[in-house]
């Protein structure tokens, strides 16, 4: 398949990203549609103009329609999702997703596909620390990261669709890792960055904080507004790679204590003046 | 003394903090002169109608006629600085500061200063990534904190312009702490985060992390950009606390790891809303 005027987006998971997606997709040109748990939802996304139209029903008409499937659900959920009903694909459907972990879902998910339809993973770097269809925006996906996980049973023809796909949502860098990968490197950037917020969040109960705080704790902690229910499975899903690296973050933090304890001043200057030097690499680029 | 169209205010120090403070009392109608050590800076900052008149020099007559004197300057200089210079000040002059740590600083000044000159000591809770004038900015201060830390030896009328020199730089929120408690504080929700965040950018050298990363990573390392010089002065300072605050966080990143260790879930999400909850406190006031 081809992305064109003429194609037919399905959207599963009309949530913040899904959102986002469908609104990007629609000032794109393309004919969207989706299907979602939640009748306002669908509601709110109709009279904004950001899907053609929307239905909490398995419409098999939908379904069959659609030359391209976005999955903007939850990990477990989407699985067992297209299990149960990918007898509705039409045949060269292509499925992709947004789901933050891959290295389980992919491999199951390609592993009971059917022959004619083909699913390629890819995970967009953007979030909100809100839920909801009404906190979508397509503008966060601007200068942003996309990641796509191709593996030996993805086609040439559906990466360069994906990739196409994320140029066409705004992203500023497109990228491929292999499954293990993505994982491991979502568990530093994206799953540690988490733990420490809401660790931050719950660590002290002092009253009053709130009026003594800077932005350096503000930032720090704006993703510790967290989902529960979403970001548990996440880490559960990539519970061994986000072990990893929370005791990396841990040794290093260690060391760190053990030079101010000593009074290391010219150790800690040094560490400080690597990550002066390091961070200067993670700039989002300007678009 | 009182804050009046005729106060003569000196800044001492032309950074990243005395020049917003500049700007912002040269905005609400003040005299403000400075001295520091770069002329290009006092070129800058007159060009730009941020100060009346500046010098590198320790010019008696500008000291002399000082009612206010703020000392925007690393904690030690502003130590010797005093205790050097205080024979230049006028009688009757109050001072302030910006410094980071409170508790070695405020008992040291206070116990060799001239006793007609008070010192009343504040902390701005608003900064930047950036050091120098050229990245001052007044508008940081719009809806941010600042904390006075008062001591026995302070009056209410020092107390009371401290007050007002906050409101009129336009800080949202004016609290008041002891030395110690501010120092401990300070440590939880600014020092620990600056460890963090120099951590997080130190840990992990995989290459390219910067194509794949989202905002939450760029977020807690916003600050990992850091003075070296500034920050491990004010580390050490203030390290007993510091390494407390580290301690106390390790225990509980050491809480969530065994839950996730041991697929706790629900411990793990009883975690993530106690977080959700407590970050609601933390939103900047819209101002």
């Amino acid at each position: 398949m081809e992305l064109t005027s003429n194609t037919n987006i399905l959207i599963v998971g009309l949530g913040v990203i899904g959102g986002g997606y469908a609104s990007a997709l629609t000032k794109q040109g393309f004919r969207v549609s989706c299907i979602t748990k939640n009748p306002e939802d669908i509601a709110y996304a109709k009279e904004r103009g950001m899907i053609r139209v929307g239905t909490t029903e398995l419409d098999p008409n939908l379904i069959g329609a659609a030359d391209l499937i976005i999955f903007a659900v939850y990990p477990q959920i989407f699985i067992d999702w297209v299990r149960t009903n990918q007898v509705l694909f039409k045949s060269g459907t292509l499925i992709t997703d947004v789901t933050g972990v891959k290295g389980g879902v992919v491999a199951e998910v390609q592993s009971f596909l059917r022959p004619d339809v083909e699913f390629i993973a890819a995970h967009p770097m953007a979030g909100r620390e809100r839920s909801g269809v009404e906190f979508s925006d397509d503008r966060v996906f601007k200068g942003a990261n996309y990641i796509i996980t191709p593996t030996e049973k993805n086609t040439p023809e559906a990466i360069a669709v994906c990739r196409r796909l994320g140029e066409l949502l705004g992203f500023a860098r497109i990228s491929e890792l292999s499954p293990a990968e993505h994982d491991e490197t979502i568990a530093f950037l994206s799953q540690l960055t988490h733990c420490i917020a809401v660790v931050l969040m719950t660590c002290n109960n002092a009253p009053s904080l709130e009026k003594y705080t800077g932005d350096s704790f503000r930032d720090l902690t704006r993703i510790a507004k967290i989902n529960d229910e979403m970001w548990s499975e996440l880490f559960l899903w990539n519970r061994d790679a986000l072990l990893g690296e929370m005791d990396r973050f841990s040794n290093e933090f260690a060391r760190l204590r053990a030079m101010l304890e000593t009074g290391d001043r010219e150790g800690m200057r040094e560490m400080m003046r690597a990550s002066t030097e390091r961070r200067a690499l993670f700039d989002k680029p300007t678009v």
